[in-house]
Formats: structure tokens, C-alpha cells, sequence
């Protein structure tokens, strides 16, 4: 029977916690609102400040609407294609236009499901475009560029906390194979949304070969257990974790065509 | 502008943090070695004793290791498939010839990568089959029951503790169209997998119509933030976050051929 390893623990440049934290309070975002200062408000009344090294991350929904990235389905005119799809399996023509017109490639249409690539390149189900917590005959789009939304949350927030932080905006994709959705990073700011551990040493002093993990991912998926759906608690703060710091891009994380087997 | 909502923060059987506490100080694990003992011994010393409600995530490599999942390559007679793969890839065919018999089905095999289905329904790269922190000549197994493995280490816990927790077997797979791996959960005790918010209303009182959250899976991406690949903390203390308490099963995750349209 092997006992517990004695001495103090190997920590490099790590804390043996990190927390996750909501910013309740925020209220209902609507165009032309100044999302970083509600951020910042919520930040002073749920944490006091940030610290060096937080990590804040926003669900897409409210930075599409603060952003006006919002379409009246009464003010769009279907395709065929769109009509066609929407007769065979019960949808909303206009609905399926906007999934459409979002959409640079289909990767699947059919069983009243559309997975296609955004132009950003992301691959999602109706191109990321949403009816759920918004007013009726409202859908809201992805931002156009979400990293640069996370840059200027990022930059307020470095302006009025006065120290290094990082920003990722995350949304609710499905997966292949799995059941249920997970909260994946859709912009970043200030964050390496990859680790590269390849040519490192494991444990046993072996090289790691294949090893890149999507931090920026796994942020997300950690903050969304502190957003749930049904609360309205779209910002959360992530203290603690160690990462590398750089200006970085959703790009990174987008698997190219040549390289992806499920084109 | 608008300011941020006053008063007291809406929070419904739901703290305002949750955090995640790696337990450091595990030694390396051998077959035969008392798993949830050396836990015990980790908890005890990285944060004195668990709370009702704790989630104990455990990284698949150690599991696997305590069981015995481990075959020396050297035992292995590689099959004519294994050997023409992996004469085309310039791949150990005795490699390729394991990762085949923990397959049910291959999705995709070229370009010197296999993706198949595990026999419990997994699809992931190699079949599971790994050998980064392993002694060199061996690789390791997904353990063959990975919730019967979480089953006894919760049991263990909640005996030693004198409280309900929860325990998550998670693995490091990747996912068609993203760059980088995420962990995701294979194995659960106490915790229910997946949320199931379809027909609850959502912030503004409409119908959420089809989402359905995979917490294990994303409780196992936020263990991962504090696990590292190259730290070899396989084990961390998730504390404060709400769930589902029943049994239940991997199977639940594993989404079913004909719901699929990336089979």
C-alpha cells in the first residue's frame, strides 16, 4: 500500500485553487448599452475589483445585444431554399433564411437540423443564430467579430482595474457524439485559447506528443456551470487560473478544413 | 444608460462561487494500489475533509492504472489490418492492433489517425488507448466500467467523509472542427450528467425549447483547468456547484447512432 507523497506539493507559477464567480445583478442588455460599464458595475458589487490574472467571461448573448447584432424575422424575405427546407420539416422560413445568410458553408441539412460553418468558421447548430432569452419575432446573430468585442471589455476593464486580465466570450454549441450542450470560446482577448504541450516532459520524463489542450474552451465550459440557463447570470469571474498572456484570436481555435476529418 | 439592478442578487439554492481545488501530492499509481484510499490521503491533506455536495474529479489515466488496464506491447500479435495501417503511417502496429480490439467500430481511419467508437460507446482518437505517462512498452486502457469505477471511489468517500458527494471520471478527447482537446467525463456516481432545461421558462418567461446542458462533461473541462497535463494532478475537489443528485451512467451521455449525423 503506497502513502501519500510527503513534503510540500510541487506548485510552479499555480495556486491549488481557482474560483469561478457569477455577476448576478446584470440587468436585461439591450442595444447601444454600455456593456463594460454594466460589467464593471456588477463586477464592484459582486467581487469589490478584479485582481491581476482574472479571467472574465461573458455569454454571447448579451454581447450580441448590447451590439444590435439582432433581426425582426417579420423584416426577412425566404429563399426557396429556405421556404423548401422550412415545409418539410415545420420551421420558420424566415428563421431558416437568417441560419442561412449567417452561414458561409452547410455542413448538414437535414432532419430539421442545420449544422453549418459561420464566417467566422465556426461550426454550429443554425449558425449560432438564437430565439431563446430574446423579445419576441427577435433573433439574435453571433457577433461579427467576437474577438474584438472581448478587446474592448478587456481594455475597459484593464482601464478601470488597472492590471493585466483577459476576456472570453463563449457560446452554447452541441458535439458530434455526446449528448447536451457545452460552453465552448467563441473571442478572446489578452489569453493563449490553446496550450501547447507538445515536446514537453509528462510525469515520467516522456516526451508529450499530441497534447494541445483548448484552455479557452474549458473556460468557458467552467464558467457556464456558474451562468445556467435559466438564471440570467451571463458574466462570470475565474480567479486563479494561470495562463499564458498574450493578444490571441478565435482563429487559433478553428480547426482547418485540410486538417479536419469531418469536413 | 442603464445601471446596474440593486438589491440582493437572485440566487436559488446557489452560492455566488464555486471552486476548484487540485489534490496535490498523489504519488504514482500502480496496479493493484487502493485508489480512493490514496484519495482519502489527498483530500485530508489539500483541503482537510469534503463537504456535502462535493464533486471529486479523477483523471481516467490514474483509474485505469489502479485497475490494472495497462498491456506491455510486447505480448501484442498485431492483426494483418493493424500491420498495413501502420506500415502506411509509419505507426507501431502493435499499437494500431490494440486500439482495434477496444473498438467497436472505426468512424474514421487515414491520414494516419483513427477515430473509433470504444466498446462502451465512446468516440475518441485511438480508442482511448494512450501512452504518454506510462512506463515505456506499456500503454494504457479506458477502464472497462468507468461509473462501476466512480461507483467505489464515491462509496469510499461518502463513507470516510459521512456525507453525499459526487465523483467524475473525466479523459482528455478532441472534437471534429475546434483545435485542441477538452476533458470530458466518461464515468459518473451521484450526478446527473446532463441537465435537461427543455420546457422551463427562460429569462424573459419563454419556453427554452432544446437545451440540454452536459454538466459532467463540462465539470470535467473546468478539473482539467487545474490538472495540467505536465503537473500530474490527476484528482480535484469541485466544491460548491448545485446538480442533480441520483445515479447514473455514462450511457446517458453517449449520443445514439440514429440521432446522429456524424456517425
Amino acid at each position: 500500500m503506497q502513502e501519500i507523497l510527503e513534503g510540500p506539493p510541487d506548485i510552479v507559477a499555480m495556486g491549488n485553487s481557482i474560483s469561478i464567480t457569477r455577476m448576478a445583478g446584470l440587468p436585461e442588455i439591450r442595444p447601444g448599452d454600455d456593456l463594460s460599464s454594466l460589467i464593471i458595475q456588477a463586477i464592484r458589487k459582486n467581487c469589490g475589483k478584479l485582481e491581476e490574472g482574472d479571467v472574465c467571461v461573458i455569454a454571447q448573448k448579451i454581447v450580441s445585444k448590447a451590439e444590435g447584432r439582432l433581426v425582426s424575422l417579420n423584416t426577412v424575405e425566404p429563399s426557396s431554399k429556405a421556404l423548401e427546407f422550412a415545409e418539410a420539416f415545420d420551421k420558420d422560413a424566415r428563421l431558416v433564411e437568417v441560419v442561412l445568410s449567417e452561414s458561409k458553408r452547410i455542413v448538414r441539412m437535414e432532419r430539421g437540423i442545420i449544422i453549418s460553418e459561420t464566417w467566422h468558421g465556426f461550426v454550429c447548430a443554425n449558425a449560432g443564430v438564437d430565439s431563446s432569452n430574446a423579445d419576441a419575432g427577435l433573433v439574435v446573430l453571433l457577433p461579427s467579430d467576437p474577438d474584438a468585442s472581448a478587446r474592448r471589455v478587456r481594455d475597459s476593464l484593464k482601464n478601470e482595474f488597472d492590471t493585466e486580465v483577459a476576456v472570453v466570450i463563449s457560446d452554447t454549441f452541441g458535439r458530434p457524439w455526446r449528448e447536451g450542450l457545452v460552453n465552448v470560446a467563441i473571442g478572446v482577448a489578452g489569453l493563449a485559447p490553446l496550450i501547447d504541450y507538445r515536446g514537453q516532459p509528462d510525469s515520467k520524463g516522456h516526451t508529450l506528443r499530441v497534447t494541445i489542450i483548448a484552455v479557452a474552451d474549458e473556460l468557458a465550459s467552467a464558467a457556464e456551470l456558474m451562468m445556467k440557463k435559466t438564471d440570467g447570470v451571463p458574466a462570470v469571474i475565474i480567479r486563479g487560473f494561470e495562463y499564458e498572456r498574450r493578444e490571441a484570436s478565435n482563429q487559433e481555435m478553428i480547426r482547418r478544413g485540410e486538417l479536419d476529418l469531418f469536413r
